[in-house]
């Protein structure tokens, strides 16, 4: 039988809302690739008497807690006596974690004193785990079957202890783990609810488990089961009864700008972007993953009417007669891009494609003929220049992080030569 | 004495890490403005007795538990079935529910069936929530001094729900509580040790109590205390002690794209970007809120040679010479930008402003001399042309996400006439 775990994330920082706690997520993903679930994820006050609550309502549910907080040096941190208290042990100081302490703060030039020194203090039966980037050490205590793993809650120090120590570490604790077989498939295009309702007629396997959920704006299905046939025929089926063409993804890796890379490296594209009212996000959403300058020129934010015209080519004729947001201006917008990313292509032997989104992302700005969350997606090739009108319902960041994902859809689309299901409006050039 | 309240997110989609949990703050926020702490915040999977397990464990903690998921027709939604066993209550169909939801269907064009009719099924003493933006009707469960709010998981559809019944319903129930007093100090430019130390160091009074935290890449911290101007007077020790340089917002609404929103305008500065490794995001930060067409024009996403050349005026022989990633090019982007500002500038009322960010976002591409993590940026107005070194250690999206802040911060010190700490090289021009 495979372990479950908890994750327990320490800190008033996240019950008084200033920060939104991401850990969870990176200690799931990484129990999930070792067939640990999760089964609690809690959040407590910097608080001796709390976190040993919290560890009592968690051990009742499950026997690994990963936590993550409350072992810096201030008098909130509390994490190191609360474990203790828990586990019957007391702190000592651990003459490796002060060596790796001191010469971090030599490093940083910075003095080592008492109160960093409190870092290096440890339940004494605890195995400890070096920090390489930051300065607090995390550490592993196990005590009647019950595993508490500590890490710091800064996300670049958690991120490498946890790959490099703990999952090795649960690994050799937990040899004998059935393993599960996981689908991943994502979607976009369809509302949630259209899919969930083709969910709920589709006939799979009863020993396929699946839930699915919006991760704003697409959708995630994932089917578990413990044979792996048994699992891809059901996501297969799933598959085929929604429809193909809307799935982009089989894996958590990979987004829809690491797909849209993938097929533009593929296909010898040359992008380049026209962005209006997204500023600039679909260029980020673009380059997040590094090698992106093996598809990606750059292209043009105009945001304001001059710069569509003398940076783009947009024609102040054009702007004039069918406004800023319209299939026109798409178009020529994406034109422009194109242009732009031809520039890239100096021996001819990649394909500029250039995308565009103009839109009224809100809250101001709407008409009746074009509400708020009207936006147009134009996409220019060596062969054609077309335009697609779109609309979504929302607030202005929704609206725009939509735009942002509509227009790579656009862009594989086209690379997979699928439809775009849009209004459109196509001229040959 | 003020009620506690705890946030119950149900659902296997969280546990499963295919979505954060950004509903937990939107409950902190709108609960923190009407004074009632939260003191847990726990995930649990969509199981009645899981669910019953985690009313049992937070309403020892606390009197208010406001839910988020499991209100939808599937078979894992049963957050109604686990409320109405834990309140002792049954479940019947709620008319008004019924026929709100019909009228919902019937506006999507979508057949009303039995298994939507499912969500009109809620505890009989509940009181119910309308939802005007999606399908599930929320409500409200209270027996014996404990309230359980149960609001959808979809964002959109919570956040009315939130502030325009749940906040009425929890004041009314608690008219008499104590106000607290909060003040929030928001730095950028220091490192988050620097800052813990100089809190250390600093006397306040001890009525005030102090949190911090890295909201990556800014420092926040939170004072909160019962009297008013003791608390302010605590936060202006702890700014003049750190350096009201330093401090860019004295509140959660004011971030650093609205901070520079608000000066830009404010100077009649009109502002164009030109973006090498950040591809874009900083000029989606700066358009994030309505209105930035009141000062921002757009910009290059310059993230080929090419395009620093053909769109911003970059020397091909700056290039050669320096590299891409150097105080010059930095620089000529910077000065391109400008030029791209002033197409929005007729009448010459407006300043132009051109912003630069260059840089070795990794993991490839470092070297000895400029490692991964190096960028500049670059400023140039009618008065100047400055360029400036930044290293920041960190992933990717990390390096990008500091470049594209230290970027806005170097327009906020040159709006309001504050020294930029980093190396620095300029030009009159």
């Amino acid at each position: 039988m495979n372990p479950k775990a908890a994750v327990l994330s320490i800190g008033g920082e996240i019950l008084d809302g200033r920060i939104h706690d991401t850990n969870a997520g990176r200690f799931i993903r990484a129990l999930l690739s070792i067939d640990i679930p999760v089964v609690n994820i809690l959040t407590c006050p910097d608080d001796i008497q709390q976190i040993n609550d919290a560890f009592e309502f968690l051990f009742e549910r499950c026997s690994v807690v990963l936590t993550c907080g409350g072992l810096g040096p201030t008098s909130d941190d509390l994490t190191r006596e609360a474990v203790a208290l828990f586990t019957e042990d007391q702190l000592v100081l651990d003459k490796k974690a002060e060596f790796s302490l001191a010469a971090y703060f030599e490093r940083k030039q910075r003095p080592f004193d008492d109160t960093n020194k409190k870092q290096a203090y440890l339940p004494s039966r605890a195995l400890p785990i070096q920090n390489n980037i930051g300065s607090a050490p995390g550490f592993i205590a196990a005590a009647n079957g019950k595993h508490i793993v500590c890490l710091p809650g800064v996300p670049r120090e958690l991120t490498p202890m946890l790959s490099e120590t703990v999952i090795p570490y649960l690994q050799a604790e937990f040899p004998d783990k059935k393993s599960l077989s996981v689908e991943i498939i994502r979607f976009f295009g369809l509302p949630e609810a259209t899919i969930a309702g083709i969910v709920e007629r589709t006939k799979v396997s009863e020993a396929v488990s699946i839930s699915y959920r919006a991760t704003f704006p697409e959708i995630q299905l994932r089917l578990t089961g413990s044979d792996r046939q048994e699992t891809a025929e059901a996501a297969q089926i799933l598959v085929d009864a929604i429809g193909e063409e809307y799935l982009f993804s089989r894996s958590l890796e990979d987004s829809m700008a690491g797909v849209v890379h993938r097929l533009a490296v593929e296909s010898n594209s040359i992008l380049a972007v026209a962005e209006s009212c997204t500023g600039g996000m679909l260029g980020s959403l673009l380059t997040r993953n590094s090698g992106s300058s093996n598809f990606f020129q750059g292209g043009v934010i105009s945001y304001s009417n001059n710069l569509k015209s003398n940076l783009l080519g947009v024609s102040t004729e054009t702007l004039a007669r069918f406004g800023a947001v319209s299939h026109n201006v798409a178009r020529e917008m994406a034109q422009g891009a194109k242009n732009a990313a031809r520039q890239g292509v100096e021996t001819g032997a990649k394909s500029p494609l250039g995308i565009s989104i103009t839109g009224i992302a809100g809250p101001e700005g709407g008409s009746n003929e074009k509400p708020v969350g009207t936006f147009y997606v134009g996409l220019s090739t060596n062969e054609r220049t077309s335009s697609y009108r779109f609309y979504f319902n929302g607030e202005r960041e929704a609206v725009r992080r939509f735009a942002a994902f509509a227009a790579m859809d656009v862009i594989r689309r086209n690379l997979l030569s699928l439809p775009v299901h849009a209004k459109e409006q196509e001229d040959e050039s």
